[in-house]
């Protein structure tokens, strides 16, 4: 178990930590952890995350197919077969799609067939209908020799009966949806969405739809997270905007947790409402807080704690910050709880750019910056978006981010850097 | 306007034509046509695609505010103030989130004020806590002196009233729905969905849910498909099963064209079968068939047309060829259709990784190799799946793809391919 540290600096403030540790404290943390499961059909199953492996209830295809259009044959009878020295078979029959061929073919005979067609007892190889050529209704020359197997697909070689297909933890792509189809598997089991509850607390905080008084400011924080939520595979619930004081805002969070899987709250970020924050985490029971702000930027003030089996994160209350802390934290948290695998596993894909301009940053930390692309001469360029955290705009203009190490203190202009976009 | 050739060659085929040259020639035709509107309100716009641009009605943040805890001051008054040298501040007042300050900062004095809190009148700097000394309770010692509009974000400074915020065209992020939560805006009219009809045809082709008899098949298409439609943004309508003979096809299909802004048809990869799809696409109407087939592996086969304005895919019957050639000509349409900018624009971002063998390809086709990726070492390598088109779980297995394009004859072992992930 990793132990989270609760060092405090000078000032009373907890000590920050890395990305990278904060991840591997509170991902132990939810080891174990997982959201219940439900049976669904295939055709709804869709983005949803498989809880049990599935293995092939059939080979598949269930008989060998031709994989082209042509004659159905004994490979053996067109041995050597070619241009210059061409055999001739004669046509027996005839596959038709979606029907059991009749009869065999019996040496030195054929059996016209489609793509897709069946292939009919004897036969283990098609010849092209490209390398035939028609002597008569009864007969064709075959100008190229096939050897056994060339052309068909054998039954049981897409997927044998008994073999894994689809791992638990697999997300649903649509290739696995068909795959499921394909082996007549209707309903699978899988976990179920998580439940994401969404506070937004602030004195200052109105619904978007009502008009700010002097010194309010309307709630941006709960639309921007309820889509990232979704985009997660998530379902959210936006509770009503909570005040800053602990007699409100602590059973609502309480409410929050008994109702969901994963709680984010975001607040202000001033120090008050911060300790606030870490204070009712503490509050709901242990393990408690387990992270005090990360090395990160934006998105420093970041909580993470959890209460029984409830990760709860405190996000910062400037937009840009929530949302950056959503895509390092919360959503590495959700693919936890639904077991998620393998894609998860896989790095996060990237466009090259060049930087536009000089980047500092301090060592230590790591930056996340916002950036436009735009292509010159059919080169990506990067041009960092330069503002506030609390300007959403910046993160509406942005394609994408790119990263600055904890190990560096700033990129160059000119330089190749990986944007992960926004999408 | 690019024309569609329909030169054929010695056997009677319609020559191919290169992946971009079809998507030249389809989308010049669907240039102009596009999907209704309809306004939502910005909860449910998520993913949705902006029918029109949105200017700010308001300047954000309506008023300035601080960005930091500290003290509000009027900028002139801390002039040079430093750690050898501070200068000394009355504490006059203090800012509380979510109200408007009362008064106004004179000269030689200061407000407390938390991040986020209403800048008051007089003051045009915030002096952070961390560069404050407190003297008693209503005095401070400033030991860095602040120039004007520091730590202050300026009214209008995020977006100002009658800025453009979003363009028309822009696929609503979460970060755009909290754009407009923060400018108040309460719904915003969108393009509809995209419908896409799907059609599997095939004497072959049962449900899913069905047992085959032998010569049946499961129908893999229609659910991959779907999928496929759900994740470009798109909802599917899943016609019955139609048999190829082309009274029971053409009037199906007509009937789909008449309920969809798209059509899909997947079924056998036979000649036979394919010739059937271009005269049933011919048959319903100028401009009719558009591509007869591209240089592309495995897609070759693909047919697009249109019906009046309705586009129409006859997708290769092999479940892989089916897929891949929704990626490179469905999907664009679908983005087109909703008059998509921006985000269609940028390029698809991919993961570097190195290719385990060599793969051969032929010059002037383009290939769509799956492969899986595996970590060794921390380098990324791409394992390329073998198999046969009619080969789902190939795709299944696969993790993402990489292309050898036309004017290449294979990529070598250990090159360092761009892989673009099936997500």
């Amino acid at each position: 178990m990793v132990e989270s540290k609760n060092n405090k600096d000078m000032l009373g403030r907890s000590s920050l930590i890395s990305v990278q540790q904060a991840l591997d404290i509170f991902l132990d943390h939810l080891a174990g952890i997982k959201v219940g499961t439900q049976s669904i059909v295939v055709t709804e199953a869709f983005d949803r995350v498989l809880a049990k492996p599935i293995h092939s209830p059939v080979d598949l295809p269930t008989e060998a197919r031709s994989t082209m259009d042509g004659f159905a044959v004994r490979a053996v009878d067109t041995f050597g077969a070619s241009q210059s020295s061409p055999c001739y078979l004669n046509i027996s029959g005839e596959v038709k799609m979606g029907e059991a061929p009749l009869g065999d073919v019996k040496q030195s005979c054929c059996y016209k067939i489609p793509t897709g067609g069946l292939l009919p007892s004897g036969a283990d190889a098609v010849v092209m209908l490209e390398q035939s050529v028609p002597v008569d209704d009864t007969m064709i020359e075959i100008v190229g020799g096939v050897g056994s197997g060339v052309n068909v697909i054998a039954r049981g070689e897409d997927i044998g009966l008994g073999e894994e297909a689809l791992a638990a933890g697999r997300l649903l792509r649509p290739q696995d949806i068909g795959l499921l189809a394909g082996m007549g598997i209707a309903e699978v089991t899988v976990h179920k969405k998580v439940r994401v509850g969404i506070l937004a607390t602030g004195d200052e905080i109105i619904a978007h739809t009502e008009a700010p008084k002097p010194g309010q400011i309307r709630n941006i924080n709960s639309l921007a997270l309820a889509g990232l939520v979704l985009r997660a595979g998530g379902i959210y619930t936006d509770y009503p905007i909570v005040s800053d004081r602990e007699e409100i805002f602590l059973p609502a969070l309480q409410q929050a947790v008994q109702e969901n899987d994963i709680v984010l709250f975001s607040g202000g970020s001033s120090v008050g409402v911060r300790d606030l924050g870490e204070h009712v985490i503490q509050a709901l029971g242990p393990p408690g807080i387990l992270v005090h702000g990360v090395t990160l930027k934006p998105g420093k003030p970041v909580l993470i704690g959890m209460s029984d089996t409830t990760p709860i994160f405190g996000l910062p209350g400037h937009p840009v910050s929530a949302m950056v802390c959503f895509d390092f934290f919360v959503r590495p948290a959700m693919a936890s709880l639904c077991g998620q695998l393998r894609q998860a596993e896989l790095p996060a894909p990237w466009v090259e750019a060049r930087l536009t301009r000089n980047i500092n940053s301090a060592a230590g930390r790591r930056d996340v910056v916002r950036v436009k692309l735009m292509k010159k001469d059919d080169i990506w360029y990067a041009e960092p978006i330069l503002g506030k955290s609390g300007s959403i705009s910046t993160l509406s203009r942005a394609d994408g981010y790119f990263q600055i190490d904890e190990d560096s203190q700033g990129v160059t202009e000119n330089t190749a850097i990986k944007v992960y976009l926004y999408t």
